[in-house]
């Protein structure tokens, strides 16, 4: 036996989970959304309008993009996007950890 | 913002979770699968089944049933299925708790 989770957060209706946070560290570390989409096998349409619709529900500004320029643009986490991101991935190993924990407690 | 989760255990892509630990909770309190049925809005037969096929995939009897006799007959919980809901409910809710605390901890 073992035991299985799905953990989110949400804000009004609006899911934050592991898709969102995963897009926010992809972008973090690709410096680019199309990149980042790319490597999570999503369109680039797709990761904008999950970044928009997720700034305008959490009411937060996520992402700084900048266009053009010597190395064609790119999109940068804001302070309180990295924020966000380091935060929900702590919490997610911390309650990871717990669930490990409880279920030896009562099943192993 | 808020946390949210679903928590269930798996045995073999057999799933053990809120449905099955209450509709076991409910037969121990009422001492009658049709009663317990009743009381969860679902049909006798669906329990029944939920129950069948859980002892089957879990390897545990779960429920003794009695037919007949001065007061009808009746379902009880065996030692075993009893411990089980106890620790699910219990793992449950320390893993509750410790949601709501990690929670408290990165976004409060």
């Amino acid at each position: 036996m073992k035991a299985q989770h799905r953990l989110w957060l949400e804000e009004d209706g609006h899911v934050f989970g592991d898709g969102m946070a995963n897009l926010l560290k992809s972008i973090d570390e690709l410096g680019s959304i199309s990149k980042a989409a790319t490597s999570l096998n999503i369109s680039y349409r797709k990761a904008w309008g999950m970044i928009k619709k997720s700034e305008s529900r959490l009411g937060i500004k996520l992402l700084n993009t900048q266009t053009g320029g010597e190395n064609g643009g790119g999109a940068f986490l804001t302070p309180k996007g990295r924020d966000l991101v380091k935060k929900y991935f702590n919490f997610k190993r911390e309650v990871d950890l717990a669930i490990d924990h409880a279920f030896s407690k009562y099943f192993s």
